[in-house]
This record gives C-alpha cells, structure tokens and sequence, in this order.
C-alpha cells in the first residue's frame, strides 16, 4: 500500500473519528436484532462489521503501536479475525450469524474504547509512519465495510416477507435517460496502476504499461430499460448467449432476472434499501452478475471492457466525475438516472451509481508485492476466480474511490451494487 | 384429542395466563438478539416460538370462535404458521432466523392482544365446547414449545466460543448414584393409551390392548458415569455395536461423544443452560441420539424397552412419580441424581430429568384417528422415520406429563435432553 | 437362523448347482458392459452380485470347512465384502461401479472355482451341521441377489435413453382385473414368525404372540389402474394424504407418478424388463414407494396393513397361494393379473407379483437373537429406518419364498417391484 | 479457426485414417468394461470418447456435406452430443457412464460407417474448402480426445484397488535431472497468438500485441524431486503459501500430495498408467492443480509465467523442440528426465512430458471472433472460471502442438498431466 500524505495529529482524528462515526450512522435505522442475523454465507451481521473494523484498529494498531494498551475483550482477538491466518485463531465465517453475543451494546462499547486508545495514540509524539500507514489502511477498510453493511442488510431484508425497508424515501427524482454515444480510444502503450502520493491498496499497484489495441467505450452505463430488453428477447433462455460456466448457474439458480427482482400479474419490480419498488428503466441496471453482464453485452453485439481500456478512459476526467457521483453521501442507496450528460469523451455516471464488471480476471499487477505483515493477506490470496469491478457504487463512500481502484467479486456474486458498461473493438 | 373437564372462565382465564406467563418468564433472560437467532433448521428462534404458540391461538381459537376479533397483524397468518397446510402459506422452517423483523417487542405485543382477546372469549356465554377444547390443546402446544425454547436456545449458545450461560448456578447438588435394579414383569395382554377423563393428545388413543412377552426394566436411568465407561470401551470405535444407519451418522458426523461434550487435557466437560461444566458421572445421561442409546444398551447387554413396556411399568405409580420429577419447574435445567430411591418395584426418575428413548417407532395406534380440522395435522402426518421417547425432561413443564404421554424424535436427534433406560427379556 | 433338513450329498450338491446357475442364467441376456456398471449407490453392478454372491461360500463356507481351500484371488475378500464388518476391510458401497476388472470372465471362473470346491466339499465324510447351515444361508442369500440382479439392471437400463430391454416378450396377457373384496378377521391373540423345520432367517424368529384389533384385508392388491384414478385425482399434489416426510420426498425427488411412468401426449407408458410399455390398469401397481402406499391408502379411506395382520391373513392359504404365483420362473418379470380369483376368505397374488408394504417398521422380534459370527451382521444391524414387505414378488424365486418372510427397504425406495395391498379396522 | 493448406485427396485420406486409427489403436488394451465406465463427471468413458470424436465428423461434416448420406443412428446425434446446444438435445455429461448399450463393438462399427462415407467424400469433386475446414478441426479435435482417453481410463484404474497398468514397462529409463538456469527477456512490445498458414484454434487468435515487463523463466520444468522438497517443508500445511481459494479446495479435499500419490511406510509411490511406481524425483512434476503450482511458485520465490510470457519465450526454437519432445508417441505414457539440456537461452522440456499452467486466466484475446455456426461453441463459451496450460504433454499427440496452442482447465483440476514452469521478475 501507498502511503497517503500525514496529516496533523488533531486533523488526524477528527478524519479518523469521521470516518468510525458514518459507520455508526448506517446502522443508526437497525435494531440489534437487525445487526445479529447472518442471511447467507457470503454476507455478515452488521455488528459483525462494526466489531471487525475495530478489531482491525486493535490489533494492527493499538496492540503493536500503543504501550500499554488493553485488550477491550481477549475473545474478540479470534471471534472478530476475518482471514487474517497470520494473526491465528478465526471464527468460522458461515457462524458469525450464531453470535447473539457479544450484544450490540457491548459491541458499540468496544468502539468507544478503541476510538479512545486511538486519539490516545494520536497525541503521541512517536506515532511511526509505520503506524500511520495502518491507520489509514483501517480507514479505507472500514470504509470498504460501510458499503458490506449496506449490501447485506438489504440482502437480509429482501428475505424477509414483510419486506421492510431501511430507508423510506420512495420515489426518487426520475430523469428520463440519455442514449449512450460511443468513445473511441486509439490504444497503443498505456499506463494503469495507482502513482503519486495519495493512499492505494497493494493491488494497484505498480503502474506499470500495458498495449491496448484500438476500442470503442459507451458514455453510460447499461439501464434497467437496456437489461428489460434483454429479459424481453428471451436473453435468460438463449444459452447462446451466455458462458458455459454462466449458463450452468443460471439453470442451477433459477435465474430468470437480476437479484431482488419479482414479477407480479406481468410487471418487474423490484426490491431496494427503500423496500419494494418499481422499475425505473432510465437508471443504470444493478445486482447482475458477471456472468449476466457478460451475456447482456453478447447480445447487444459488444463486450464487455477489460479493466485496462475502462481505467484509460476514466483517467482524463476522473476528479470532475468523482466529485459529482452518486455516493453513499447522497443517501439514495439506489442508482439514479443523470440529470445531465458531460461533454463528448467524458464518461457519465463512471463513479457512483454501480460497480462495472469488466473482462479482467483478478491478477496481480507484474511486479506485485504484497504488503508486509498479516495485512499481506489483505488483498493479494484472493487473486483466483473473481473478475474485476471499477468505479464504486451508490453504496460506496464517495472519498473511498480513485480510478485505478480495483474492487473484485466471484462471477456469479450479484448482491452488490453490480452493474456494467458496453465496450467494443474499434 | 381427548377433552379434559372444563373449569369455570376465571379458572380458565387464570390457567391461561398462568402458562402463558411461563412462555414469557423463560425468554426474559434472554436479550431480542438471543430470541432471533436460528441456529440449525431443527432449531426455531425463542421468538418464533413466543409467535408461533400466539399464531395458534389467534388462528384456531380467536379467528373461528371470536366475533369481531381483529387480527394484531395479517402478515402473521402465513408467517408464524409451522407446517399446518390447511391454514395456508407458511414461512420456510430453515428461514425462521432470517425475521429480524417483527422486532422481540412486536411480538411480545402481539402476545397481550391475542390473551386480552383470549380473556373477553372466556367471559362469553356460549363458549362452545369445541372452542374449550381447542384452548386446551393450545395451552398443552405452548408448554410443548416452552421445553423446545430451552432446548432451542441451549443450541444457539452452544455455537457461541463466549460459551454463554442461560442460567447461572452451579454447581448443582451432587449426589451419589444408586445401583439400578431389574424390575420384572410378566407379560401377557397389557393395555396402553389414553383413558379417563384428562386431556390427552390423538396420538395416546385410543387405548387399547398389546401383547407382551415377560421382561425386566432398569430401576434407574443411564448415567453419564455409565456412558463414559462405554466410551472408554471404545463404544465410538466398535461398528459392531451399532445399527448399520447409526454407524454410518456417527461416522458422517465424526461422533465420538454424546453432543455438547468437549475433551479438554483428557477430561470430558459438557455444555449446560449453566454454561460449560465438568460431567457429573451421577446424574442421567442426556443428548444423546436414538442410535447411541441402542448402542449402548447392546454394549450393556441389554435392550431398549418398547414404548410398551415402559407404560407398563410406569403405571402403577405414575402419580407419585409425576409428582416428584425433575421437571423445569425445579429451575435446575439439567439432569439430577435423585436423593433417594423408590420402593422395590418402582421406577426411578421415570419422569423429568431425561426423556427415555424406546424401540419403538413412532406409528399409530391401532383404531387412530386423527383430530378433525387443521389441527387433525399436529401429530398423524409425523408418524413415520421418528422412535418415541417417554417421560419428559428437566426442560419439561411437570404439569403436561402423563404416563401415555408420546414424545418423537428422528434417530439422530440429540439436542433434546434424551436419555435411556436398559430394558432385557426375562 | 433355523436349519433346514439336510438332503444328502449328492441332492446337496444338485440344489447348490442349480440355485448357482439361475444366476448365471440371469446375467445370460446381458453383456459385460451390462454387468459392469453401476447406476445408482442403491444399486449394484451384476457382476458385483455374480461374485459377492460367490464371495459368501467362499469367505463363510470353504475358507473355515473346506480344507485346504486355495483362495481364487486374496484381494476378492474386501473387493466383495458387501457390509461384514467382522470378515475385515470393504471395497466402499458406492464404488462398485468402478470395477471394469475383474473382468466378467474372471468372475465367471471364480464361480467355477468355487463351485467346484463346493463340490468337493459336500463329498466330505466330515460335513459339519454348522457348514451345512452355511450353505442353506448362502443359496437364501443367492436367491435374494437374484431379484437384485433384476431390479438393478432394470434402473440402469431406464437410465439409457436407448431404452433397452433386458427380454422381449410383450405384449403379456392381460386379464380382465377383479374388484377386491375384504376379508375379514376377528383378532385377538396371534401367533406369527417362522416354527418347524424348514430355513428361516434370524428376523423371522423368534415365534411370538401379538394381539391383533379386529381388522379387514382386501381379497386383491392395487392395480395400475386403480392408482391412476390417484394420479388422476391431484394424489401427488394434496398434501392432506401424505406423510410429512412422504410429502417432503416428493417434493424433492419432484414425483409425479410412480417410478419409471413417463407421460407422452397425456398417456403414461412406463419402463419394464420389456422396454416401454403402456400401463396395464388390470395389473397390481409396483415401483411405488412406502410413502406412495402410504398416501394412497389414505386417499382410498384405508390404510396399509400391519405385518402382523397380512401374515396372519396369508397364513391358512399360504402353500397354495406360495405355489401359484407369479415368480420369476414364470418369465414374466412384471406383474400380471389374475386369471382366476381364490375362494372366499382368501388373499390372491398375496405371493409373487409385487412386494406389499406394510405399515411395520423392521424391528427386531421380542427375543431376537442375531445369528453368531460373521452372519450375524446379516439382518440385525439393518433394523432401523426401514418398513417390512411381505409375499415377495414377479423377480423373486418362488421357492424363497414364506409366509412369514420379511422383506424391508427404505420408505423413499421405488426400484424394488413393491405395491400394496388395503386393510381397514373392522 | 484458420485453415490449413489443403492436400490432395488420397493424403488427405491418408491422413484422415492415420489419426482416426490411432483412437482406435489407444483402446486396443482396454476391455469392453474398461471403455464403458465413467469415473467421474470430468471423466468420459472410453467408448464416449471414441463415439462423440465419430459423431462429430458425422455431424459436421458428413451431413451437411455428403450427399446421400444415411446416420448409422438417428439416437446418436443426442447421445454422443458434448455440448452443442446449437444441435440440439443432449445426453446429461454425468451420465455417459449409464450407456452399457451401444456396445464398444457398436460404436467401432459405427467408426467404419462414417470412416467409410468420409473416403467417399473426400474423392468427391466438389469437396468445398468449408467442408475441408471442418476436416481439419474434426481432427484437431480427435486428437484432442486421444490425451483424454488416456488421462481418462488413469483416472479409472487409479479407483480400482486392483491397480491395473493400461501398459507395463515400467521402469522407464532414469536419468539425472539438471538444474534450472534463468533465462532472461527484456520483454516490451511483443507480439502472440497463431500467424501463418496452419491450422489453429479460433482462441488463439488473433495475433496481437502485448507489452511484457522483463522477466526470466526456468530453463526446466519443476521435477518431482522439487515438488518432494516443497511438501517436505510443510507446503500443504502453510497457508501462508496459497490462494485463499486453493486453501480452502485442498482443505475440503483433504490433498496432502500430488493427484495419484500414495504414502506407503514413509515412501511416495504414485499410481501411472504402469501401474503404481516409485517416484522418480528427476521426472517432471504432473498432476498439480492451478493452486499447487502457484503455491509452489511461491514457497520457491518465485511465480508463474504469464501465458505471453511462456510464448515469447518457445517461439524462437519452438521447431526444434516440438520435434525432441515427450509425446503420446514415444509410448511412456509419463514425464521422462530430459537426455542432454538444451543450448542455453533455450527451454528445456517445452513440449511434451507435462503442460504447464501459466498465471493467465483463460480469457478470448482482443479481437477474437468465435468460428461461425455450431462449432463457435468448441472454445469461446468456456472463457471463464479456468487457467491457460501451454506446451502438451506425454500423453498429446506430437503433430497436434503448436508454441501458440491454449489448452484450458479449471483451477483445481488435476487429472491431466498438469505441471509447472517457473518465471519471475527481472
């Protein structure tokens, strides 16, 4: 990981503080019995990520850089590990729904007295670089968990017949949607990968060249009026259109639609963060996996972008577009339509809104080093069988992404905020 | 179901609130995460079941026989129904753990609107007979599911590493075990099942005649002083001890101890509504499967008694017996080596501290009909792949125990307090 | 088990060879490829049968009497050790199937081997009553692997889309069904199990009392017709007829029909030992699962019989029913109708034709006794799990069968020709 | 695909019969039981392997090309159908194993009767380059299936504790191996993918840029004697050493050591298509999975090549090696120590002895285009979820190679001769 410039220690904790306190925010609408429940393997109880962020703080922070610090709880050091092998004993993860307790008070007690030792630390006069690094690693990776919270307790409520919401601010402004225009791009060497001094995970790095040949890119993002086409011409019933592998879980998993959606008497709505909504065709489609991403390109006569042509052509405008995305901040929780295009050449809507899928299988960058320590195993294991997602998500904290980001998920995960983007060859 | 004799309403109305009050007492331990966790399919969430025992009520007392009842929510019909296809939808068993909604508190409310309603129907003039005993039954489900909230939560915490305790007080009494005795019994044309006047369910009729052949019972049940020593004999290791189906479980399930045992330095502990204790070798063994206790009883040289059998030698002192047990009334939640023994000729313990599993499957008795109506689904259809158990638990309330009473479980269950007690031919 | 009287020597020897070459003559329509596959864990390869068969003298009768006795290949004593966990290592269940050597030819000269020093043997001076028992249980349990050749190679041949016959010989004679008249009987004390000398397996014994409900038994088993007015009238789709687990498993396994139906242009046709035929609704119903019967009996306002109750009713005719029936000597290998009914008061096709559940769980009988030794793992440790048929059936050896034989399988099993018969209380 | 220059008739006829014969010749130890039995889903029978390579010249080909021509059996164009949705139904893969019927010497009459017809057309005037196209891919595709009949019947006789070799001859000759040099590049744009006149794969195609960072590859393959070290350090216990994915696949698998090795009084043997044999650690490695190898890459510091890597550097002497290399023709059936080394900057053991998994995902390179019609389906519709393997093995036809050839496997699979080549940064 690069490491970000350092801030003052009191500006320092005012981010940090910040930053622990939106976690504490999403889970402000809960109750404790809406953080205790585990709706499937791949997700985690809410006071499961509120304690996990924390125990990131204690263990790789407080425990090596704070003298004297005390454990909150020693069984959490194991009840709270994620994959961490290096750091020892892990709690199964398919059994994090099983842990009434520790209740949510005592977890959000724990937070206390971990933001405490840490504005301790702050305000010591040694706090190494080393330390700062991990600091800001913790931070970037609560983030990352702020947008888990979102996506799994929406997963958790969409099973629940009484179909709650977590936020009730239904509808939202719908803005009629512009038609995509293609943008051309000539290739030849580029550059991709993180640089310069702002903060990056391991996988981003190094900048390193790459030949792309010459390829179109569509300014926006596929709709849910694009993907209903797709339904409507039998897309979920064409195996010719589809990857073996994504043809075999289509069939296996019933897939007649993305996740979350459900017909009645004829019409698709759809379940949200808002509860169950319907169908608004001029926003960018989510919850697709891979695998659908990739048939939905097949037959609209494009492909999907690898990860290389998607971050080319982010690259030139991605201040301007990042400040103006749909992030978790908006507090939609839902893609929007956009309100206005951007100039020719510029992609609308790459930030924000839907993860894209892109073609690139999830590898190491030539020349990958993992970080050093167990925050080695952050990033660089889980480099086999995930496919590549750019952009972040209206799940996502808006301060969390850059262009070279690389978020990752197995192809047939679709309970993010997972959407794509067409690209062609020139 | 047999009808028992009806008292007047205020008696009525006070027996009611008085086992409802027991539902409510036994989760007022426990925090709302506690109730809304499903551990395993087998297994329902404390809220489910304070829900489920209402729902029953509300839909075949309050619904047919109260005019102008208004239902507390009509999503509740289809969520808290459990398997009675009559009354239409039902939530899926293994989603139970998924209703993080309604909250703890909603349904404690539910609870208050359906007894209010409860009490207005029992001051009315034509409460019909038909509706008296249906309350019945509905009082004698809610004590059924007042032992599984024990059991059920017993589970749950067992997956916690925290290893937390429901109750706190041990250690509990020890006391010496008494050597077992042979009761014998000669046999011949015996008659079982229900008679008289008392409440009983449709699975304990009609009584009828069976033959028997002379055996002899144990005074006593197994202890966990017994069992160990099979262990200790390899009795985990020898297939020849077993039943082919229950050698091939033990293997799949890596048994090699009854469950919630665990060996720590060469000394077994178990997992108590107390939390973690040593074994007390006195006190009757518990959880274990139908295929354990067979085992065992062949390693002992000795049988299971059939269903029969145990009635048999059970009746002629099943009120003393009754009166005495350990049931959860007690608060030990645990079984307890007795203080002294019965007279020559009587069971020991034959009621509360473990249920006794028998040979017998669990069918219908000859000349069995099931109740009519919806509730004609509480027993009949389960009537294949389970073996009955007799007696009751410490987890049982005292006063829903009968010498006829038929309990069942499927062979491999073991998170019930199940025990044995060796029978012989003579 | 019970001896049979002992035939001399060479009568000995005549019955050995010609129960050995019934099954060979069994495996005569089919080839290697044939005998070689596997097509379900249930079931097992031909060639399995031919030398596990074989396996049993060898390993229980020439290796411990025969003096001398040279093994026709060491490694055959775990390749085909069914389950005799006492005889030492087991080639696994499931794997069966991946024997492409030995060879059938191979196995076809162990067979040779064996029989001659069979042969041999019987010729001695010294020709214990211990081995002689022996040999009477293995040609009993040759004839049961015979009806195990059949009904195995019958699923696998339903599995090819090919759809092979293992004979041609359709159309067989249909005849006109009669309308089943109960018969009724007045309970009471009953003797059932096997007494006097001929061979019986251990589970028939010992002989013991039960007392019987008066009760009625119908004249003729459930034809395919009779259970197409089932089928016809939503049985697979009501819930109220069925067992919860019978229901479960339908569901499930998605049954529609029974075993081996497949519906073409609305007509149902099913798969016999003579390749697709269209059903005969005069012929008993067969490939239908213990549920199946269960469910049925139910819709029929009926139910299944106990063991007890069909034995008792088999009893008093049970010579010449034995000798009429529709065995597999007949060639017929499927049931057929009858030609004429029995007079009053007595049961037809009760033997031959299909298996007939009943409501009886395989338990042991009160004072049963395993065999000693190896053999002794036979049919005990398979008591749990199961339900009894009775009568045997069209693949059955007519000269295995008793009245008082148990036959038992799994309640989801369908591959065996099992039916069912009605009976009521009086 | 690209086309390869077209011979005259009788060559082509000539050529035709060669390749054809030598399935035939590859079956001609097996028995007619060897060739029918699937050992896994992954795994086809031997008799599948020798239809479907029939049915597809059959159904490309002859069909559409050859006037007149009459199907041996109309069943067959489901039955021997792989995976060509586009011609239409199929027979379930699992289920190829279940085909006792057509018999092997079915299906070898079936070989002559198109092997017959195709002589006929290919004297044929108007023989079209498309039909002539199809040819070539038909047999591409034929010898694809030789590798596969052998790693498929190993796979068979290493489940049967009879071990039986296919061939036996072992010891194959010893030698010592060499040590690896680091061959160097200094990579930058280069150039891949198939160029010319011969034949090729639609998916290595085009031939386009890339830009590769310098880097080094070993001179030599990994050897057993390597791999031997790596488990002796602790490789399968550690995993800090693999992908999270491979760590979770070798715990759930139980994998200790390499497909088919056994540890027998502390000694490795490992089962061959000799039969089973010691480990001769001089021998290149085989049967490791994708996450084996990348595991070992990284217990040796190093890593895998990339799949541009891998061909940049064969390309220069990919001639000369492709000719020395240890193919299917040498008859050993196994990874043989290489005589003498190569010149240096040369790869050792490029082509031949065992495929190399390189660090690329099967994915289509820019520009592809799948082939039109029903063989679009041979390789674009599996680019997902899979590794790039280069360089073939001893069980690949030596004339089926090429230095730009992509064969493909998911990454745990493990029964091909699958092994590894190290690289790592300059």
């Amino acid at each position: 990981m690069t490491a970000a410039p350092h801030p003052a220690p009191a500006a320092r904790n005012a981010r940090y503080l910040q930053i622990r306190a939106a976690s504490r925010a999403l889970a402000a609408p809960l109750s404790a019995e809406d953080c205790a429940i585990q709706s499937m393997p791949d997700a985690s109880p809410v006071k499961w990520h509120l304690a996990h962020t924390t125990w990131f703080f204690e263990t790789f922070v407080l425990v090596p850089h704070a003298k004297g610090y005390r454990a909150f709880d020693p069984a959490y050091r194991a009840l709270f590990n994620s994959y961490y092998v290096a750091v020892g004993e892990r709690h199964p993860r398919p059994e994090r729904g099983m842990l009434s307790r520790p209740a949510l008070e005592d977890i959000l007690r724990y937070r206390e007295h971990v933001d405490e030792a840490m504005g301790a630390l702050f305000d010591q006069k040694d706090f190494s670089p080393e330390a700062k690094n991990l600091v800001e690693l913790g931070l970037q990776h609560e983030q990352q968990h702020q947008e888990l919270i979102l996506t799994d307790v929406k997963h958790l409520f969409s099973r629940n017949p009484l179909r709650p919401a977590y936020l009730r601010q239904w509808p939202l402004t719908t803005i009629q949607a512009r038609k995509p225009r293609w943008i051309g791009s000539q290739g030849g060497v580029a550059e991709i990968g993180h640089a310069g001094e702002g903060f990056a995970f391991d996988n981003e790095l190094p900048r390193h060249r790459v030949w792309l040949e010459p390829f179109e890119i569509a300014s926006h993002p596929v709709t849910h009026g694009d993907f209903l086409a797709f339904i409507d011409d039998g897309g979920y019933r064409r195996p010719e259109l589809w990857l073996s592998a994504g043809w075999d879980t289509a069939q296996k998993e019933g897939w007649q639609a993305p996740l979350y959606w459900t017909q009645r008497d004829g019409a698709w709505t759809c379940f949200t963060l808002h509860g169950e909504a319907p169908i608004d065709p001029n926003t960018p489609i989510c919850h697709v996996s891979f695998y659908e991403a990739e048939a939905y390109a097949r037959w609209a006569g494009a492909r999907l972008p690898s990860e290389a042509e998607w971050e080319l052509a982010a690259q030139s405008h991605r201040e301007k577009c990042a400040h103006d995305g749909n992030f978790v901040e908006s507090g939609a929780l839902h893609p929007l339509a956009l309100r206005e295009s951007p100039p020719d050449g510029q992609l609308a809507q790459a930030f924000g809104d839907v993860w894209e899928w892109t073609r690139s299988d999830y590898a190491p960058y030539p020349g990958f080093k993992p970080a050093s320590g167990a925050v080695g195993e952050y990033n660089g294991k889980f480099m086999s069988g995930q496919y590549v997602l750019r952009g972040g998500s209206c799940a996502t904290p808006g301060a969390h992404i850059r262009h070279t980001y690389r978020n990752f998920f197995a192809p047939h995960a679709r309970w993010q905020f997972s959407g794509l983007r067409l690209a062609r060859d020139a």
